[in-house]
């Protein structure tokens, strides 16, 4: 079973029966925002983690092991993207992009900030004039390396 | 003035006098990120605002009108980024964009993270094992409205 | 079921049944054009709406459960429009988008028309000399953030 | 002269002078959006209207002249339009057009609203929760000849 | 059945009887052009039109019924065409586009030639020095309108 | 001087004098269309014509010997194009390419109408109902070779 | 039977049966290169050769018909090629097709050389240095028509 | 002098005293399209060669000196190429591409033709039906490695 | 069997055997690297290691035929690339591919580094501070030819 | 000085001084592909090394102060490269990606080379059968964080 079948049957059982992703995050003891993402087919479950979520979806090993194959990442992201929502996470890298470029090299000079060695949080705040939803990306500062 | 000679001359005035974007935030009291944006002519400016900064960097009456000109904005940026440390943005968006969809959706309902009633916020967090970059985004949430 | 196949299955069975999109929109209490968007897979039913349209269309409860996931919009447009009806829209935003956004600050300041909190009427008005569309786009003013 | 170099005079005069696209487009009794429209260089002026503008911004008969060019329409949009407020427009072609396609057939038959016999209308509406941009397209329709 | 599954099907018969586009065309009292462009989903037939050619093709009512929906067009073209023959075409309007524009406003004034109200005839012209080709293109003058 | 600046020098001088293409092509004896194209670098004038051409519009001998450059076609067209006139021609190769091609195959059989051995007539015919514009392309029947 | 499907049935009966395109060339008195590009759908088969092909691969009438449909040409290549013998003749023309149109203007004045009358030949020489492969291309020159 | 400006001065001077390409490629005893070539900044004259053409050309040092730069090739090539000369070239990429892979293949087995290891000569051949173009590509066989 | 479905059933059997690329290169004695290659479908085995290979994974002669076939190569291809590993090998490539342009030019003169005449190795290097990946490209130096 | 305006006037004055990247690595005491991708702005010299620089070429301070911007990556590149070497770079990331991401991910897990903690050496290597280039990617391997 390759990837892709593996994620549609995940995602339509996840359906059917109901469940979150925080109740699966929880199951295997990480993070909501990994877990989601691993599941969509873009990081990679151990056996522990794939046995677990074909227990609660009630899955056969087939899905099991797919589910521990090293993905191709982003390969159906849609960009630029036409969803609203993912758009305007695209239009703040369009806008913002320099300037972010900017602040990190005046705060930690030369280099990037990891998206491998890397976490994100989102959170959603209650706010009396309209809730708000907070992201936090945190990745490790790289330097760019002379030889 | 147009705005793009405005920028440049803001930026070389800048380099020239060794001022950081840190300094020129506090003195108009805002955050480095916005008054970053707004120099890099992703962001306005208001009349207070723009004649302090030319005060600092010593520049005329023209620049303080240009940096109060509502701008044109992203029409600089590369998509896909080339400069590796945006292109580390834009690869969170192709990787996660579909998982920040689904976390946003299960938290919060059928709606969007805004990118104008926005805000950004970058750290260095310093620590032993390298140090790391947080970058926080908080947007209101907006639902779909239905007619 | 996915959203894809849903749709696909309304549509058919709308046009087998020779039933107007007003007449669906009616049912339902929704102004048409919101009801047509929801039904392409653009925007989203409620349980109940979902109900009403699974009985006129003799459709079974896989339907009515697709057609309340939170769609992936966007996905099937074609940019640059061929067909020539949606290609005019795309015309007056090649042709008329630096004037709207020229006019919008002029009027209200530095802001964008929201596209979240937003409605569209369409109205044909009869003419002698020809009947004329109205399409009216109605959206919440936005003004950009500072911090 | 061209009628780019033609456009940014106007638009230096008009910035210099502090003149409202209202406050011309009364001086020749046209609506502010076709007038916008027109000083952007996506519509043409006729002699008199033309004159009446050079003689408002103070500029001589070589901008009078071009201003009665026939333009090259759309030739400086960028799409996708990266600016944020255009951006808006874009996505409610990407996310609406299908819908309105729909909508204008059930309404009037085979046929297109008209970009060319085509008035457009931009208002501010007050609102207490939040300011609203009304943007109304009225364009002929004009039903696909058959022969 | 939709509109593309219809095409094929009629395509296919089409082939197999060896019946023309000339015969079907002097059917239905049309165009052979015109004809041709609604049977491969550029245009829409009538209830009549569409029961005459299901007659001549030996096809039952689903297809008659899908030859009268108003079609999505252009959705299958290859752009820039790969297609010798259709490619001609488009290097027609590449090299000689701006041509056209100004002897249609030399000619006309400020407008378009419409591609709705519109008809189309080609013909072969025998020639001793080799056949030749005509196309013509015939739309109405829409001049823009100002407001 | 190479050929763009020659194409600007013309058209300026031509704007300048007020005198028309046709007056031009009568001139050299030529038709309007060829001859606005070979002045806007699409085709190449001979040593008379670029004499006359030049006394017309008073411009020296280093624009008459550009005039018979070999010029680079299409380099300056904007494809999809942005301008609504030449738009339209585009479209019409959108929806209608695979429609001549298939009426050609059927009229002549294996083959392509050249855009080389080719010629083209425009004109505007005048009608109560609205004036309309005729584009008529003539070119060779080539055959596709067999070896 | 559509083209597509066609060249996959010839494609697979010919590895199974270990034929030539040399062997199938000669059979039906052609060149390999123009029989190769039939086979692949980019020529036409007449009734005789397409008879001939299929009895030597032993394919039914379907096949035989659907051999001397007009082909949709290049509709399957990829652009820029990746393969690498592809690619290099696509280099060829990014780095040497200003040069061949200097050289066919020096050589033979305005025109082109035709793809349409044209012929190929491929041939490998044997040298001890290592093997060439000589591809000639053979079209007729087509003057620009002036009217 | 970097190499564009150097290739317009040699283009502008040639032009200026009517040398042929061919007249320069006998003068430094290479083959006309090599020479062309290597004028439009494709390939890389040695001393001897650049100092022959300046003093034909009357050009000075500084030219001699950026004729002998190793080039960034094919920066300036317009892909698709819109001049129907060189398109007609692209063209026989598209169409016939795979039909050159598959004969090479055949005659040579598993490998490539350089476009390095390469020559290419062009001949006008008189012919009372038209003349024609021949243009030979001639590059060595390169096996793929095995490792 | 053509060559993707091949590359599809060899990959399967290979996972559900859980067989290493590394045994099936020692098994054929190949390198890892043009092993996994040709497995992919980049590379060509010939009949003895298809045999091999066949009988390892238990597949049968279809598959054994099919792995013979030249293919087509890079069709599947993202570009640029989605997944962050292969993305990074492309940024290599935009950052410093004019940086080895000239030092293999300073380094060789005028010419490339073969991708045909071409071999890779892959290596993993313990590190205390890190493991590292050792990438070693090796291809023969192709001096551009002038005739 | 912006960084642009630097590298041109740095390769102009290394030209014309005749100093190869060699030598100007050793005065600095770095390697050569490094001093080379800083040269043409794709890294960032510190001051010691700017200096250095900047007196063996006699250049200013503006040069050297520019010499220590950090740069925006990858801006000039053109994707996919026409330069054919750089192409070869190119085209073994569009054949090889998948190979190498699948070898990586057999010797080292689930990860990814570093292009920031990154070195890269370019070596000719004198044979008899001709000149080889061997060029040497070391980077960190960086596993997927999980959370």
């Amino acid at each position: 079973m390759n990837r892709e079948v593996c994620t549609a049957m995940v995602i339509e059982a996840k359906q059917e029966k109901q469940i979150t992703y925080q109740y699966i995050a929880q199951a295997i003891n990480r993070n909501i925002v990994w877990t989601t993402s691993a599941i969509l087919g873009q990081n990679t479950f151990d056996a522990t983690e794939a046995k677990i979520i074909c227990e609660i979806l009630n899955l056969d090993t087939d899905v099991e092991k797919a589910l521990q194959i090293f993905p191709e990442k982003g390969v159906n992201a849609v960009m630029p993207p036409t969803d609203p929502l993912i758009y305007r996470l695209y239009e703040i890298v369009l806008v913002y992009g320099e300037t972010i470029k900017e602040v990190i090299h005046e705060k930690a000079g030369d280099g990037i900030m990891s998206a491998i060695d890397f976490t994100m949080d989102i959170e959603k705040e209650e706010n009396p004039k309209g809730d708000r939803i907070k992201i936090i990306l945190d990745g490790k500062f790289l330097a760019y390396k002379k030889w």
